[in-house]
């Protein structure tokens, strides 16, 4: 046993290089959630640009960034428990003077989304027939971003 | 339509502050795609921890973080490809050069984190039945660690 825990640790140590051990300090806590936002972003970038005309509407990536959307949509409030946290950060302290609100816009958030998912699931939905449901996501967004996100 | 598109830009760009427009310029590649692995290694961190005993053995959070690090390593290749991108990166261009084996290593990990999300599914495995799959996960980290990634 007590060889296979020290292989362990040293495989998962070189496993998490790239990531933080167990989101425990306030950097790392930022850092994961920013980076859950990062995911967030890249992904409905594109689907954006579909719904302005700025790319051609593709009904398989605007369906697969909306799953992923609607997935990370579920890790986006951990970060924030327990703080505020000491570092760089854009999250004002208004996130957690007025938890309960801020939950509420992050619910906002994964209903919106998993909406969406669902509405387009399959990938071949027509743009006109989801771009309602996009709008929605776009403004939960928005609603937390005014509310409680620093520039 | 012209107060449509209106609408959605000013309401999409402020969703965006957060993220990527569309994964486009080489630091937007970088910062995506290593936001993905930010995510993987915070979901696979306490993982480890359970593994080597740290933190006591919680099923039901072992098996979400598990479907989640597969999820997640579904678009761990995106954002490399392209490369290599100018910008502060631990990317080696032993990447590009050797681009199939880097796509394999990935698949790997796609593989390995696929078939530790089933075993784990339902969150009542016992931790004895899946270390051994967890640590083929870890393995599959490793190897592209060592041969793709600079400290």
């Amino acid at each position: 046993m007590r060889k296979w825990i020290a292989t362990s640790v040293a495989v998962t140590a070189t496993c998490l290089m790239a990531g933080t051990a167990a989101a425990q300090s306030d950097e790392d806590k930022i850092e994961y959630r920013e980076a859950v936002f990062t995911v967030i972003g890249g992904n409905f970038g594109p689907m954006g640009k579909m719904v302005e005309g700025k790319i051609d509407y593709d009904a398989e990536r605007f369906a697969r960034n909306a799953d992923r959307v609607a997935y990370m949509s579920q890790m986006a409030l951990e970060g924030f428990r327990g703080g505020p946290h000491e570092g760089d950060t854009h999250a004002k302290d208004a996130i957690w003077e007025q938890w309960d609100q801020f939950e509420q816009g992050m619910q906002k958030l994964q209903d919106a989304s998993g909406e969406l998912a669902e509405a387009t699931a399959g990938g071949d939905a027509a743009l006109g027939d989801v771009q309602g449901k996009f709008m929605d996501v776009a403004r939960a967004c928005k609603n937390c971003h005014d509310n409680f996100r620093a520039d």
